[in-house]
This record gives C-alpha cells, sequence and structure tokens, in this order.
C-alpha cells in the first residue's frame, strides 16, 4: 500500500472515502479511554490535523493509548466519511505502529506556549499551529514572489552577498575575514587586508541594488530575491541582523512606472497569499490579528494614493494631532506619522523627498531639493517599500557622492553604467520580512524567520 | 503611444505588421551607408537583436548614422514583414531618438572577447550573446526548481547564513565579526568574543541542511534555496568562495525515495529549460559545446542508473584502463573515474559510500563499514548531487560526532530532533552553478556567477 500525504486525502476525499490508506505523521494528541482512543495526527503537509480512531481490537492497543505528543507514527486503516462533523472524515485504524518515540521533557506540549519561550525552541516552535502558519505562508508568499516576476520576463539575478562595497553609503556592516582574530597582521597600525581571503577588506551586503542596476542595463527588467545584513545594535521588534530583500530594477522605467509595478506586486502577493492559504489565514484572522482578511482585502480593492513628501508633512502639521516627533519639511516619518497618513489615505506613496536624508544614488528634482525617491506607507505596517528612480547623470552622481562622502574607487563598475548607455532606471525594495508581518499580523520580526539573528543571538 | 518589449513584438508578429510601434534599446550594431542604415536593437528582453532601418528621409539621418555601439535608443517606427529573411520582420524607423551616449572606451564591441576580459567587465558582460544567455537560462532555472518542489507542496525554508555551528564538521569557513580588527579584544590569548556582535564565534554557513532537517520533522517535505560559502583557497574551475545551494530535506523518507526525487529534479529543470529557453540553447549548442542539446536530451529519456560504492570500484579495477588515481574501496572517486563510469553507465548513483569519507550525519549501514550516502553522477560534469539518509539514531549519531570530533554543545538542538519523535529523513545538496555548467556546457563557473568571488577577488 502506497504512503498517502493528508494533503490528498483532504483534497480529494470522496475518492478515499471506504478505502484502505496507509499514513505517516506526528501526534499532536492522544485521548484514550476505555474501550477505544483518538489520535490527532498531523503529517506535515497541511495545517490542521486529521483523527484517527483506534479500539480494542487492536492487539497493541494498550500500548498506543500510551503513545506521546510528539512521537512519530505509521497508521493504516480505512477512511470514514463524517458528514455531520467538522472534518469530513476520520481513520479508522487497522493498524498503528510507533515509529520514533519521544523523550518526556518535549517542550511542544498540546497547551498554550509563549513566544518568547517557543523563539528559544526555535527548531521546533513550527509544529505548533501559529508557527506552522507562518512559516507556510512564507514560503508560499516567496514562490507568489517568484512567479510575478517571472510571468512577466523579470531575470531573477544573485548579487554578491561577500561584497567590498558598501551600497546604502552609510550603515554598520558585518566584516568577513579569514584573518585570525587572535593575530591579525597590523602594518603602520592598520591591519594589512592583502593577507585576508579576498586581498582587502569585505563585509556581508547591505542591498543587491547596485549590481541589479548593471543587470537592468542588459536585460531591461531584473530583480533580486536574497538575504541583506545590518550590523545595527537596535534590539526592537521590526529589526533584525539578517534577513531577506527583493529587489527589482527597470531600465527605461521612471518613478511613476516603479510604482505601478509596486502596486501591482503587492496586491499579487496578497492575494495568492488569500488563494493559496485559507486555513493559514483564517488561523491568523482569528488568533492574531482580528480582521486581519478584511484589512487584506480592502487593500486588493483599493487603488494606492500618491503623494509628495511636502504634502504629507503639511498634512501631518494641518491635522490638529499633537505628535510626539514634530514633523518637519526636511525630515523622516515617524511611526506615528505614518500611521497618521494610513489612517487617512489607506496605501499611499509617499514621493520627492528631501535629498538630505536619502542615498547618493536617487535622482535629483529639478527643484534642485528633492530626490525621485517613494517610500510605500501601508495601514499596519507602515513603510513596506522604498525605492527610487537612479541618478543617470553622471555629473549629479559624483557631485552627490562627494557631498556624502562616498568613496569613488570601489564604485568605478557602478559609474561606469552611466559612461555606457545608462537608461532611466528605477527600482525599489521590499523587505521579505515585513511583508510577512503585514500579512500574518505577526507584530515581531524574530516569529517570522525560522532561525532568527539578532544581537547576541545567533543560536541554532 | 504605449512602449512595447522586443519579446512580445516576436511572440505576436502578426498582431504588428504595419502598425507604429516604439521600442526602447541599446545599440548592439550600426552599420550607415549612404542614403540609409541599420541598427541593430536590443532591449534585453530577448536574447537576438531586432533590425531598425533608417533613412535619409529623417531629420537627424547624419547624427543616427554616429550612434555608437552601446548607446540606448528610443524607436519610433512600422513594423514591416521580411518573410524572404532569417528575421520575420524589421523596423522602419520614422524617430530615432539617442537617449545616452556611450564613452569611446566602451570595452563590449561587435567582435570577439576573452572569457578572462569579460570577467574584469563583469558589470558588462551580459550585453554580449553569450552571458546574456547564461543568465537568462540561470534565472529560469531558478525558477523551474521553485516550480518544481512548490507544486508538489515541499515548503521553502530560509535557513540562517550566519551560524555559530559548523555543518560539515570540516571545512574552512568564513569568520563573520563586528569586532574591531586593528585592536581585538583578547583574554588569556583567546579572543574574548563576548564582545562580538553576537557575543559568541560565527561564521558563514556551507549548507543549510541541519536547519532543514528540523524543519522536514514539522513540514515532512521542505527545501532550502540560498547561498553557501566555503573559505577554500584553491583556484579552480568548478570552485567558488560563494556559491547558491539547493538542498530539499523529506522526512518519512529513504535513500532510494530521496534518488526518486532527485532524478524527476533534474530532468525537471532540464526539461523548463529546453523549453522555455530555446534561443539560448541553440547558442550554446552552437558555440559552447556541440551536441549538448542531444546530451540533455538523452539525459530526459534515460533512467538513471544505481550502483555501489564497491561496485563502482570494482568496475574500475577490471576496467583495464590506467587512471593516475588508483581506485580504492575505501576511497572517493576522482573526476577521471567519474567520467569512467558516466561513460559506461550515463547518469548513475553511486550508494553505500565508506563511512570514513562521508560526513558525520549519514546514517550507519548494517555492514556497519558503509553509510548510506549518494552521489549522482552525469555525463560531461561528474557529480551533480550529494545526499543520504540521516542517522536517526540517538546513539549511533552521537558515536559518529565523537570519531570525528564535532562539538556536541552547539549542536544541542539537532540532536533534539533524534529525541523527539524523529522520523526517517533524506535530502541532498544541489550546487546550482553546477547545474548551470551542465545545462549551458560552459566550463568555469566564474562564468555562471553574475559578481564571482574567488580567493582574492571580491570585485564588484
Amino acid at each position: 500500500m502506497k504512503m498517502i500525504l493528508v494533503r490528498e486525502l483532504k483534497k480529494e476525499t470522496n475518492k478515499y472515502i471506504d478505502k484502505k490508506v496507509k499514513i505517516a505523521g506526528w501526534v499532536r494528541n492522544n485521548r484514550a479511554q476505555k474501550e477505544f482512543g483518538f489520535l490527532s495526527i498531523n503529517d506535515g503537509t497541511t495545517l490542521s490535523t486529521i483523527q484517527v480512531v483506534y479500539d480494542q481490537e487492536l492487539t497493541n492497543f494498550k500500548e498506543i493509548g500510551k503513545i506521546n505528543v510528539g512521537a512519530s507514527v505509521l497508521i493504516e486503516g480505512v477512511v470514514i466519511a463524517t458528514p455531520t462533523r467538522k472534518q469530513a472524515f476520520e481513520i479508522k485504524a487497522s493498524k498503528v505502529t510507533l515509529f520514533a518515540d519521544v523523550d518526556e521533557d518535549y517542550p511542544i506540549q498540546p497547551k498554550r506556549h509563549s513566544r518568547e519561550f517557543l523563539r528559544e525552541n526555535a527548531h521546533l516552535r513550527m509544529r505548533t499551529n501559529l508557527f506552522n502558519a507562518v512559516f507556510r505562508v512564507r514560503s508560499v508568499a516567496a514562490h507568489a514572489i517568484h512567479k510575478f516576476f517571472q510571468d512577466q520576463g523579470f531575470v531573477y539575478v544573485h548579487t554578491p552577498l561577500i561584497t567590498a562595497s558598501d551600497g546604502e553609503g552609510a550603515g554598520e556592516m558585518f566584516t568577513v575575514t579569514t584573518l585570525p582574530l587572535e593575530k591579525v597582521p597590523i602594518e603602520n597600525g592598520k591591519v594589512n587586508y592583502k593577507e585576508d581571503f579576498f586581498a582587502r577588506q569585505t563585509h556581508l551586503t547591505v542591498t543587491g541594488q547596485l549590481q541589479a542596476e548593471a543587470y537592468a542595463q542588459a536585460f531591461r527588467d531584473v530583480y533580486t530575491f536574497g538575504p541583506t545584513f545590518r550590523a545595527e545594535k537596535s534590539q526592537t521588534q521590526r529589526h533584525a541582523s539578517e534577513f531577506w530583500m527583493i529587489e527589482p530594477e527597470m531600465a527605461f522605467c521612471d518613478l511613476k512606472g516603479m510604482m505601478k509595478v509596486a502596486e501591482e506586486m503587492v496586491k499579487y502577493i496578497i492575494k495568492d497569499v488569500l488563494d493559496n492559504c485559507p486555513e493559514e489565514m483564517e488561523l491568523f484572522n482569528s488568533f492574531v490579528e482580528k480582521g486581519l482578511k478584511d484589512r487584506l482585502t480592502k487593500v486588493l480593492e483599493s487603488k494606492f494614493k500618491m503623494i509628495t513628501h511636502e504634502e504629507a508633512i503639511s498634512n501631518l502639521l494641518n491635522s490638529g494631532v499633537k505628535f510626539e516627533t514634530k514633523p518637519q519639511y526636511n525630515g523622516d516619518l515617524a511611526r506615528e506619522h505614518e500611521k497618521y497618513l494610513t489612517d487617512k489615505y489607506g496605501p499611499v506613496f509617499v514621493i520627492n523627498w528631501p535629498k538630505e536624508i536619502k542615498a547618493f544614488y536617487m535622482r535629483l528634482n529639478d527643484d534642485n531639493k528633492t530626490v525621485a525617491a517613494v517610500d510605500l506607507l501601508v495601514p499596519g505596517s507602515g513603510e513596506l517599500i522604498g525605492g527610487s528612480q537612479r541618478e543617470e547623470r553622471l555629473p549629479y552622481l559624483l557631485k552627490r557622492m562627494e557631498e556624502m562622502k562616498v568613496p569613488k574607487e570601489d564604485l568605478w563598475w557602478y559609474l561606469d553604467l552611466r559612461r555606457f548607455g545608462g537608461s532611466t532606471s528605477s527600482g525599489f525594495g521590499l523587505g521579505f520580512e515585513r511583508m510577512i508581518m503585514y500579512l500574518t499580523g505577526v507584530e515581531n520580526i524574530r516569529d517570522v524567520i525560522p532561525f532568527p539573528r539578532t544581537p547576541r543571538n545567533a543560536e541554532f
């Protein structure tokens, strides 16, 4: 008898009613009574469990009653229709085999565990409903992103993780080295990087954008989807030291064209996850954030608004609201500002930011004060996407690099792109974990990354 | 007039014949004659160019004649059917606008460039036919892998890149640190990692397998697809310091079941790329490896063979061939051995390897000498995949870790998987770049990675 997946069994139940099947899975619950008992079995292919009934006729009835939560088992039995109950079927066992037992200190018991406790058991927490749902949604959303771009002919580019250049011209970066830390070779008070693996100083990348731009000047539409790193010591719910980013880059595309793609992408991901993870989304809607599904459906139906940064600040100043941080025409938006704006507008693109607070590669607008940058703010999460039209004019770019002290020598190849037929180019970055938090209502980034890395934490 | 992509134009040419269109792209060639001229334009959406005819009627005819290779241009014109020529159509320009010019030292001219030269111009080389084809195939193959696994319900897991454990129990790893290299804090002759970012020693991962195993014990079928790192100083055509790996892991699955999935996956990728990249595969077949398409089609039609490591060695010893490296029953297979075996068998799984030369987590066979490991050898490339059934029996696993001096403390969570319902589990690793080399016939790994990292080289 071939083993069957619970997913198949649920999908085509009618095909299997009154037939004998064989399944393997893990025990989520075992309620042994005097003459019969019930096993809740999860085989990993669906969020919900299926019920297996066992009775005295089984020669190992007593042993089955003692099987612990967490053990893996093999079940043979007949699929019985249970039309009056919540689950459409159960399995009447003809054979139950213990595959692997579980030690007494198994932490994942059928009761409520705190998220902190489960973080300390990150190797086991996806055996709970909440984390099972989170990490299945993460997988489905990742695939949705690939489908969205590949179906439109975007070329997926694996940009390098180890890099000698600093894409953002700021930010704290991790050093990558093979020098012996006990005995770093020093010459005239400085590290002799000639002896290091790459014969120069190298870091973990903070963005793949600059390299993606090079590819956009050959393939027109490209995207990255890979890990990026920040060595920031801040411990917040929204920051991790290692996370995944999606960075599309489009040649012959201006800021407006870019916003169109960003809006379509966000809606595509939401729709795909709602369609393909109904059980999981129902769980988040019931137990994580009431009204989640409504919130997401509304996004699907809305047309994203667009305002300038200046309009945003005027709005905030004229709102009559007392903000903790005073809105400023040359300043960034605080979380409370973002909340006010998304309450008022729904999902909204804020464009044309003051150049002082944005990166060197963003295109200077004709006002000489602002750059063609955009943030997408969404209800509940604030900033979801940041992007810009790139400065394609070499003299302007060089001037900004000088003003912002970005080293030109390392970026000779990036400057080359402007010398060799460089077209208009625009792109944005989506923090993948931000998107998962937005989709699930889960508020701590540590709870949407399989094995999160944060300051003082690289366990597992 | 809306801009149209060359890809659309080629796909639905009939729809556009005698219609006016607007395209943007880069000049690959410009042949100006006295009364008319031809521009070869590539817009990045297809490998091949399209021909644009311009003539004296255009007011800027002389200027167009001077547009250099590499410049970006906007073209408006009418699509003309050219049924007697190789290309089904050309565009008769009514307007040609220079978008961005190109400096005189543009390295990518319409002539043959050496691959070494193009490696030094990795930010531009995908503007040549060969590298354009390679990196489009890389993108399509990556998507094929996601489709293959997702369509079967596998959950995609992002395993951590920064890690405190050493998955292979060997191998040279990159150190990740934020300690100041000029002044590393030393206590009693040892680095004081308490002051480092993660408050412990951390590296870049060599494999996501161990973490994937944890996820397989919750989701049954999972896969990783992410970057991995090796700090090996060897400079070979087949090794890079940073590369991408695919690592599926399946619970309730033995070695035989794993091999079935591996065979299906390899065939799926080949078929998908042959179907979706016909132009690119034709280019490789003509200019990189004659007979490439035949070789790949043969793989699709074959049933992969299976032999034991012992049989492989006997085969080699009895072959009458004088190998440079003598085949040994307790030894690894050299490239020349792999070649002999694939010449004889075609794609072949070699199973049951001597435990001494394999990793600690592989399941010990009943002979106490070999482990349930497998390498897939393929004609032309040798080893493409390595995998194993994992040791699920805790005492056996602990014994192997002791014998191989793998630190148990860091891997407490990995050992937990054996204590808490750990089922049979098997998985394999596919080096993504190896697969791309196999698909394209390109022999140097540096030529299938956008910006390769190798010893002493982290440019771009």
